[in-house]
């Protein structure tokens, strides 16, 4: 199939694009067709002022469910991760499991060139292999009883377990959002995710966002050209 | 984020992502990040003993809806081409708006090594920029009435255009498909695209099949390996 114009197109590939339209397209030798740049990556900066709203003839929301369940927390060796088992969500309409959340420092996502202190990525995962990762940004104020958790278990309490906590408690209860089709933000920066970076922070205290800079305080990768991708926003009454 | 088994992940990539996670990850050095390979091609020969049931937690369905519309026809230069507007579609809970159908010979996908004389893509667009495509095999038997009326138009007849007709006429009644994500099978080969192919086929003439051919007899690209991706199976009751 062909598309004159995805959005996955940067200005580059559509020269090549209308040049090998106008020039026929090589069939007898394909292994000459350059393979695809990586030009929808993340993370980006969220412009509220090129938000396009969602498609009203589809569900746009987000509704997690057994959010309640037994964590592991672990050092990956480039960030906090938490693993877990359970929560799932219903994202657009269909079905998610969540496999891990584990945060960065500073935020990886800005808001109109903002960063946030740190953020969370909550990673699920559908039975086709596409991923969504639901993105929070967490700012200084009160602190949040799961950080707390996480933080006592990263240092060995427990064996690193939780034996039941609700993560919701680290999602903001409006689930508002900006939504774009990205990537991983590290290596392999495999470019299958769905992107939904919710526009309410939630608060950590300053002496818990301290803990968690004091083991990384720089993991977070720099942002990526839109490329004319749709950002779309959804407003949680 | 990060994940460290991805569907979209080679051998190659995984042996890389481990020694970056045994090494950390640079994050003062990201421009030498390398990008990620195209590992999630299009098209792909379909195993019915690989596929997997779809999550049994969301609808698989595919509704196409406004189906009948005025059409455009075109000879684009490598494929015969139809435009519309007006058409849409629920597939798998979100709305897609069709943009346009063309036809390849011989088929592009291939179930269980076996090629179709000709496929048609039936192209899609989400207001995210998703592009969700119904594959459709075509195979010998009794005419097709809107094939008869593309080739006609073809022919310079009406300028190309045919005032109204249903386009559900040159897709199967039963709309169990196998799934899975890939990539267009043309430059700049973007991978954005969630494949539908009809398990169905639909039936054109002997002579139809050899108007399409006189015309373009080899637009089909080459199978590409599925690299550990789901293929996941639905069968309409
Ligand atoms: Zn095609
Ligand atoms: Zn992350």
């Amino acid at each position: 199939m062909r598309i004159p114009l995805s959005f996955a197109v940067t200005p580059l590939a559509i020269v090549c694009s209308m040049s090998a339209s106008a020039e026929k397209i090589d069939y007898d030798h394909q292994e000459k067709w350059t393979p695809p740049p990586a030009i929808a990556q993340s993370p980006v900066d969220i412009r509220s002022d090129m938000a396009i709203e969602g498609d009203p003839e589809e569900s746009q929301e987000i509704a997690l469910r057994n959010t309640e369940a037994a964590l592991k927390v672990v050092d990956n060796g480039h960030a906090v991760e938490v693993e877990t088992n359970g929560p799932d969500a219903r994202i657009r309409g269909r079905h998610f499991e969540l496999a891990q959340f584990h945060f960065h420092a500073m935020s990886e996502h800005t808001f109109n060139g903002q960063s946030f202190p740190m953020e969370g990525h909550f990673v699920f995962k559908a039975k086709n292999g596409r991923l969504a990762v639901i993105g929070v940004m967490y700012r200084e104020g009160e602190p949040n009883r799961l950080a707390g958790e996480v933080l006592d278990a990263l240092e060995g309490a427990h064996g690193g377990e939780i034996e039941r906590e609700d993560i919701a408690v680290m999602l903001p209860a409006n689930r508002s959002y900006h939504h774009y089709l990205g990537s991983l933000t590290t290596p392999p920066l495999t470019e299958n995710v769905e992107w939904y970076v919710m526009d309410t922070p939630v608060t950590l205290s300053k002496a818990q966002i301290a803990s968690f800079n004091a083991r990384y305080s720089h993991n977070n990768r720099k942002i990526q050209p839109l490329n004319g991708r749709p950002l779309v926003r959804y407003v949680q009454q």
